[in-house]
Order: C-alpha cells, then sequence, then structure tokens
C-alpha cells in the first residue's frame, strides 16, 4: 500500500499517523521528494481500511499493491484448492459438470432430466425452487415444494445436488443440499454470505452483473473469514453496452481468478447468453481457457420451460456437449 | 407487444397460443405478409411473461411496447404520488432534503449533526447503523445499537429519520424507523421487497449499480404490488468504465423516472460521486432538472468519518449548499 | 509515479533502470521492506512511457500518481483558459450558447434557424454538414454543398459557426470555419488530433462514447503540444448498460474536468439523451452544475429532421429554454 | 420493421406516410386495436431510415425486427466467406495465424520474429508502422521507414503481411501491404472505410471499445456496400468496469457473429487482455468457441518491447501455443 501525502503535511497529524499504522505492524518507507511524500506500507495491509486513510486531511491518494482478501489468496495458498462434495471433486484437475432444469416444475420433469444428464456424464444436478426473478408477475418457483422434489430426486437417482438459497430465513430447508448456490443478485448480500461462512457446507458463489473480480474476491473472503473455506467461485457473464447477448460472458475472469486465488472457477454459459445455440461453443472455450467445471441448463422439453427456456438445452444436446468436451479436456490450459 | 413469428409457423401450435392468449383477454392483430407473420397483442400485457413466449418453437422474437409495470406507471397515475412521513411531504413539488452522516459512531456525534442539518434546513436525518462493506474486514457499523442511537436523536430533535436494512431478520428493529432505506446491493434483493410490501411504512429503494431504470421501476412493483405504495425511488450513480468518480451519476434518470412513473425521485450525489468537492455541483445540477430531494452526507468531522469519509461535507458546507438550493429551485424545471 | 519491484530484483537491471531514471532528471525514492521493494518517481513523469517501464523484467506494477498530461493541466494554469472567438468568449465566466440544426438541410431552413436562435439569445451556429452514420444507407449530410451554406448564413447572420470534420482532407474546406468540431467516434483520431495541433483555430473537443476523462484530456493534449491551445472540451454521453436514454450524460464530468484542466468545458444534452424531453432539464442541470456552454439541436420543424429528429428543440422551445437558464446562471456553481 | 403509431394518428399524415412506404415496395400490415395501431412492415427495410419516421408526428415508436445490414449478412449469403491472400485462406475452415511484433524497431527484430513465427505455424506476419497511442509523447511508431522494413521483410521471408493504416492519406504507401488493419479506433472512421471499399484488398476490421456487434457488422457494410467483400472482423476487447484486464474478451462474440454475418471472424487475445499470461487460455478459449483464427503479439525480447510489451509473448511460448492449437482445432465448435 501506499499513501500519498498532500503537499506540506501537518508534523503532528504525520506523526499520528505512522504511530497507528506502526501499531498494526506494517513497516513504513518514508520518501520524501521536492513536491511530494510517498509512504511506502508493508506488512499485512488486508486489514487497513483504505476509505479511513483516505479521509485523513494530510493524505491525497491511497493506493493498493497487495490484495485486501487473504483466505482467497492464492500467494498464501500456492496449491489448488481441492472440494469434496459427497464424493465428487471440484478443484486441482478435478472436473465438476452440474445439470438440470432452470426451474424445478415437477417431480417427473426433475426426475427424467437427472437420470438423462447423470448418463450423460453430469455428476452434480442443479434445479431451482427459489427463483429471482425481476418482475413480481413473473413464476417464482416451487419454492418449498421444490426443495422437496429436489432432495426426493437427489436420492432416487443418487447425485448431489445445488440449488439457490435466496434469503436467510430459507437455511433450515437447505439441510440435505450438497451446495448452497449465491446468485449474481446476492453476492453482495452480506449478512447471507457471513451466515454460510458459519456452516461448512460448500458454496457455489457467482458473480454479481456488475462485480468486478476483486470484489468476487472480497465475498469469498466473507464466507472463508467465518470458517467456511469451501467456496466454489462462478463466471456467468457480467452486464456491459452490448444487447446481442443478454450478459457478456467474461472468460477471462477464469485464468485470472486461477492466478489470484487457489478456489475451483467454473463457468454458466447458460445464464451468461442467454442464447441456447451459443451455450455448446462457450462451454467449449470455458473448458479451454481452463475453467474447474461448468453449469448447464438442460430441459426436456425446452419449448415450454417455466422460466429461462430460450437458453436451455436438450437432454440430447447436452450428451453431444458432454462427449466434445471430453475430447477438448486434455488439451485444455 | 408484438410476437414475431417463425416462418411457416405450425398451424396446431399457432392456435393454441392465440387461444392462450384470448384467454387471458388479450386482443390479437394478425398480420401475414410474404415472409414473416406479426401477432399484435393489445390489452393487459403486464402479465404475460415475456420467457414463455419466447420458449415456444413458432416465436422467433416479442418485444414489448407497453412497460410490464402498472402500479408504478404514470400511465395509470398521472398524478405525481405525494409521500407524508411524520408531517415531511416528498413529491408533487414538496421538496425533501435528507442529511446527516455514513455511518453512526455515537450519540455525541449523531446529535450534533441532527442539530446542525436540521437548522440549515434539513427535514431528514440519515445515519447508518448496518453497513454494506465490500470488505469483511471493514467497519461494519453500530447495528443494533446504532439504531438505538438514531431512534434517540430522533426524539430528542424531533425529525424523522430514514436508516439502511440489510436483511429480513432486522425488520423488528425497525418499527419506529419512519422511513425504511433499500440499499443499491438488496434492490434486487426479491424476499426483502416483498415483505416490504405488506407493510405501510414508506421505502427508499436506490438504483442498483448496475440496473436499468425499468428494473428500478420492476423493484419498485414488487413492492406496491403488495399493498404497500409508499415508494421513493433513488437515483445513485450506476456503474461504468470511467474511474475517475466512483460511480457515474445519472441525471437524465431524474426527468425520465418521472415521465415513465408518479413516484417521487431523489438524487444521493455523495455517493455516487464519492468526492465531497463533486456534492455541491451535483446536488444543485440534480435540483434542477427536477428531483424531488437530496440525501447529502453530513459529518461533523468528516476527516475522521469511519467510513465513506471523502465524500462527506461539513455542517458548514452543508448550510451553505442549502441556501444555493433554495435559489435555484423555483427556476428548476 | 511509484514503481513496484518484483521480489529479488537482478541488481544491474536495477541500476540501469534507475540510471536511466535519472537522465530524465527524475528523482528516485528507493524504498525497501521485508517483501517488496518501491521506487518512488518525483519530477515531470509525463514523458515517461508507462509500457516501457511495465515491460521491464524487474517492474510488477507501476502507478501515476501525477497525471500525464501537461499543458491541458490545471496544476501549470491555475486561471480558466477564455477562447475567444470572433469575439464570443467562452471559460472563466463567460457562457457560450450554441444552437442549430443537427444537418443542414437548405440554405432557408439554416436561415431560419439561425435567424430565430440568434434572436433567442444563442451566439454560435451549428450544423452538419460531414455526418459521422452508423449505416452507410442514412443520409450522409450535403457535405461541401453544406459547408457552403452554412458559410453564407453565417455572413448573412453575422454570427460565428461551428462544425464537424471527419476527415484530413476535408481541412482546406474549413478555412473560415470558426470552430472546427471533433466528433466523438474520432477523438482518438490521432492524425487529424496532430493536424489541428498545428493551426490557431479553436477546436470542440467531444469526447469518446467510452473514452475516459483522462483519455479526453490526452486528446486535447495532443492538440496543444503542436501548439494550438484554444481547446473546448465537450462532454456529449457516454455508453453504459442503460437503455432508456440513448448514451448515459456523465455531468459529474464537468465539475471533475474543470478541477483537472483550465479549458472551458460544454454539454451536448441533445445527443446525450437522443430525446427531445429531456434536453431542457438536462440543461439547466449541465449549467447549474458549472458548464461553460451548451450545445444544443434546434430545427424549425423536427418531425421532419432528415436525421436526428427525436432530439431536437422547436425554435420557440429553445427561447424558452434560454430564458430559463438566465434565471439560473447567476446561481450556479 | 414495426411502426407503432400514437394514439388517434392524424389521417391524412399516416395515409402519407403508408403511400411513401409503398413507393419504397414495402409491404403495410395495418393492425388496429382498442388502444394502439401498429404497422408492420415487410420488404427490404434495410434502406429505411430509422431516425426519418421517429420524427413523425404520428409515429410513437419504431423497432426493427430485420437487421439494418445485407453485403454482411448471413441471410442473404449462407455459406462461409473464404478470402484468398496470396493464397492464404481464411473462412471456411481455413484458419489464419497473425503473429509478430506489436511495433516495428529495426530491420533485424522483425525479420527475426518472421522467420521463427513463420516455422512454428503462423501464415501471416503482423507489425506496426503507425501506432495509435493514447499519450502524444509515446512512441509513435517508426511510420513511413517502418513499413519499408515490413514490404522488405515480407519478401526476404515470403508470407503475407498486414498493418494498421490511421488515417487515408496514408493509402498509397499501403499497395504491397496485403492485409489492410483499421484499428479499434477508427472502426467508425467512416471516410476511412468508404476509402477501403473502393479497392479490392482485403480488410481487418477490429471492433471498436464500445461498439455493439450490430455497429462491427454495419462499418462492415460501409465497405463491403462499395464494392470491396473481402472483410475480415477482429474481436479485441471492449470497454467494461472491470479492471483486472485491459479490456474484457467477449467470446460470445465469435459464434454470433457467425451467426449473423458469413464473414470470417478472428480474435486478438493479446491486446484484449493486455497480460501475456492470459495469451494463451484466451487464444484456445477462441479457437474452442470457432474463431477462424488468431492475431497474437509475439516479440523476441517483450522485456523491452517499445510498446505494449506485457501482452507479448516469446516465440517460444508462441511455438508452445501453436501446437496446443493444433491438438484442439479438430475438436473446437
Amino acid at each position: 500500500m501506499v499513501i500519498l501525502l498532500k503537499k506540506n503535511p501537518e508534523k503532528s497529524q504525520l506523526e499520528n499517523l505512522i504511530k497507528w499504522l506502526e501499531s498494526r505492524n506494517i513497516e513504513i518507507h518514508y520518501s520524501e521528494g521536492r513536491t511530494r511524500t510517498i509512504l511506502g506500507l508493508v506488512g499485512d495491509t488486508s486489514l487497513v481500511d483504505i476509505d479511513l486513510l483516505l479521509a485523513l486531511d494530510i493524505v491525497e491518494d491511497v493506493k493498493r499493491i497487495t490484495e485486501p482478501y487473504k483466505n482467497a489468496n492464492r500467494q498464501f495458498h500456492p496449491e489448488d484448492l481441492v472440494i469434496d462434495i459427497q464424493g465428487v471433486k471440484v478443484g486441482g484437475g478435478h472436473f465438476l459438470m452440474i445439470a438440470g432444469p432452470c426451474s424445478i416444475e415437477s417431480q417427473e420433469q426433475l426426475l427424467e432430466v437427472a437420470e438423462s444428464v447423470k448418463k450423460s456424464g453430469a455428476n452434480m444436478l442443479r434445479g431451482g425452487a427459489f427463483k429471482p426473478r425481476t418482475s413480481p408477475y413473473a413464476f417464482q418457483g416451487l419454492r418449498e415444494q421444490g426443495l422437496k422434489i429436489l432432495l426426493d430426486v437427489k436420492k432416487a437417482v443418487d447425485i448431489p445436488v445445488v440449488t439457490e438459497i435466496m434469503d436467510i430465513s430459507q437455511l433450515p430447508l437447505f439441510e440435505e443440499v450438497d451446495v448452497i448456490q449465491v446468485g449474481a443478485r446476492n453476492m453482495q448480500n452480506f449478512e447471507l454470505l457471513k451466515e454460510l461462512g458459519r456452516m461448512p457446507k460448500p458454496v457455489l458463489l457467482k458473480r454479481g452483473l456488475s462485480a468486478t473480480l476483486q470484489e468476487l474476491l472480497m465475498s469469498a473472503e466473507y464466507i472463508m473469514s467465518g470458517g467456511n473455506e469451501n467456496v466454489i467461485l462462478c463466471e456467468r457473464g457480467i452486464r456491459t453496452f452490448e444487447t446481442a447477448t443478454r450478459n457478456t460472458l467474461d472468460l477471462s475472469a477464469v485464468p485470472m481468478l486461477k492466478e489470484l486465488s487457489h478456489l475451483p472457477v467454473i463457468v454458466d454459459p447458460s445464464h451468461a447468453t442467454g442464447i441456447s445455440k451459443l451455450v455448446k461453443p462457450m462451454a467449449l472455450a470455458a473448458v479451454a481457457c481452463g475453467a474447474d467445471g461448468l453449469i448447464i441448463e438442460v430441459h426436456n422439453d425446452p419449448a415450454h420451460a417455466l422460466c429461462d427456456g430460450p437458453q436451455s438445452l436438450t437432454p440430447r444436446a447436452f450428451d453431444e456437449l458432454n462427449q466434445n468436451i471430453q475430447q477438448i479436456l486434455p488439451y485444455a490450459y
């Protein structure tokens, strides 16, 4: 961290600042120039509140040089994290293939999709019970009933499951869910993140629509600083000016996140593009640049899905996709 | 709403679609061209799920022409909504001036600021008890204790108060709060919005960092469709590529929202810019383009604010700002 | 400028770097910590190519602390620049009101508009002869003929004129034009900027659709470093995810640019919003936050304008706007 | 194209509009509802100026349903376009691998890189002579001298070359250049595009930093409508709020552009990310999602490149990348 002081900083204030920093075990490199004075801070600056410094009269600007996250930082965890979900592994070379419908509509629907995607190679089932929808008039999911169906199908097909939570109050219902998903709109629901940090259950943390990679890692840090280290990061498209696709899938996030952090990184090409024809090419691209897994929407009757239909694959298309992925995986980054 | 059909749509599917729409009291204008067929839908299409239509085999594209919100729509509510908050009014020509510190730090601090801003002309007090912070290591607010201070100062100074809620579970603590603020990161916390729709208390709804105006209005619709019509919209800056300011204050949102909706619209220049020097010019600009109010950060010791200090005004600067606003108000749009 | 070195930098390379910097009259503050070494550079670093430094093996990161522009920098030019255009002044308290049609369509049209806007208080006439249009099939302007009409009307009405150049080869035609406009799409047409830097004629430089304020100032620096100091900056909306308005008018750019630079800053609310109803509120807002001028589209028959009609004002609406601006100007920031 | 009329449109104006459209061979589907009237337009609407319609008193809104480009539209050109560049083909299954330094620095440098990349499998050489740089103080390229070196090396190594043009006036120097590159900042330099449309030489058209895919295709249309059909599209990253990478590489643009157009689409991972470590994973991802080629920066001494060094690969890294690409190509989308 580098602090640029204003011209002629008030002496006693400067001394106070230096003492305060030293009391936090931070080494200070004082460097006085003709016009400006710079303080170089060395040590664990992840605990320093940058806004506090900026608020001081004598400070003109502050620049971080090391990242403000520690638990999620690869620098302190050089080895890839491998998360074990009921025997299914992700990270460190283990590829996680999550598939299933956007919304759970009925026991029959989910069972059919689950059996089909498992056969095609999926090792985790997804299915939405609580659905975050922009409009209060759109289908909001089967909720408790949907969750019950999901857990029934989990047992019947013997496959771990992931589903989205929308509020802390729903937590008791998630006991048998294997991975809890935090959706893009809740990436900075800090109360929820803190609560999830107190459990041992793996969390699938989706990147917010306008979240920087650093903010995504800070949200992971919220969970991890509570004691729960099992966080899977998920790139699912960001909001830009482009309107041809629903969002812009930021695939450079994959190698970049893996550079910055030891956490597994997976990709959701279905929500990112919103167009079923683009799911296959973007899934292959995600694999090629080193993603640790994918989360794909599959529907047995995409033309009648209750929500997000246009982006779903048929079970057959999913099967073909899976074969193609197996061909590329050995040569991926 | 206009539905563009694919070439040579399957007849029975088309008939089913038309029957389904007509059962919803929607008039259909069928128009067959050389290469394409168009269905024009007339009626209350706000309840039609656009994704459902897009998912049909025979549909190529769907375009909305009327807005998908009704309760928040000026077309159905031509008169400006005036909200009465313990005698303080906002909307329809009534200007709301909210001021106070970003975070509540102590009874002394809040009392001093409250008395000062009330004297300068503020008619509502703000102060954060629960603080959404990007980093788990940053100051998270005084929480319950902060709320208690706020309510004490409210009585002592006799001024209505607004403060931010971060989770449904905090609701019981907000009983005596006059206006509940939903922060930018919670604009699409739909479970929270539904809950707030069941109460009569006014809600200050901040625009999400990457929310479109339509999404903001859809979130208002979540609250209003539950029965609570007292929603105040707040523009507070959006996320763009520009880094000179913290966010980009989108002031065209003010006249645009007032065109689309009858709800009051206020502006937060402090958070949008993140720079105290920009608060005054942007506050004046907001007034000039027709904002129904402002929410301004004021701190008695900005240089030592526990959070967001760089964007706070001193009580003296706030007093000057207020005088300047009074001069511009009569000539505002 | 601060250089963060990699761990254990190679000694001879470090010595070379230091020598090279010192040869450019740059003072170096060397600061070695437990894990990292920082070089603080003090002096005129505007001439240092940041990419060159980043390319060095021993360098991990480089952060600028002072701005990379000098001619356009208020730090070196504390007084507002006042530009004199045939007796009409802009900057330093002088307000420039430019008005006229988007495209020049005929002598009759331009003459009528020019006389009308001059009467209403405009002190400069705009009119497009060369039109940058997204589609090759859209009207491209009257070109040479349009320029001729503009210069005829200039004489007839006795008002200075501004019009857009699209390519260096058109320069000879602009001799009698008072201010040359560089459009948003050409803001980084560096060959054109260099050429304009060799002339004494004032340049109206529009901000690119995705240009940062720093990039806008660097483009001004291109012109100014060639010797032409008469640059007027123009905010005209940036590209964001929001689709309710054509672009997002970034009004905080006005006080921010005036903080960073001594150049006059004007605002174009017509192109930014693309909606005639929004022109008035955004023009008033621009004035309130300190803009040195406005450029407004006015058309005698907006419903039949050959291009960009929806954003034009009628002469009558412009007259009303002008009166309203005069009321706000005395109280503006 | 669908025109939504205002309520109770004036009859004679409506008749005029209908006559005008019919005179352009456009079929009209008139559909009157309880509250609104819709005109469905069928025929070649690519020549209809949408702004002209929007400007009419009786029109409320206009929505395009077919794309406004024709020459670049796959609907009219179902087969992939294959462009032949001195025997090297791109498109329709032919993969184009362009490599070379960002800037041409000397004959020795370029010759060494050219021989090396050709040996590794590149079939076209790139090298910048005219360099668009944000700062007037940064290295601007060797210009005419650089172009001479490029053409010398082209002959010596027997490899086709591509290099960037920055202004029409430079065209005479480009006679022996095989492919002319239009940079991101010039994507909407319409005068330049028109000029290039009059030549038979292939053009490599880079997407602008904030250009939509439709705008990119409209710029291709500018060139193609002049008679030159040999346009190669290039995705090179767009500007978003994310700062971890220089730009955000929008890989969904690849399958989307290939859906919309028959033109070849290549990807520039070097400029998009600005980080050499990310070049390989993003190059592999581009290949996996169906790109017709790549343009990669290679430098024999990346640590001392005169510009954009941080994003260059060494010849050795390029060789490895090429081998990896050959492994993925057979399984790409």
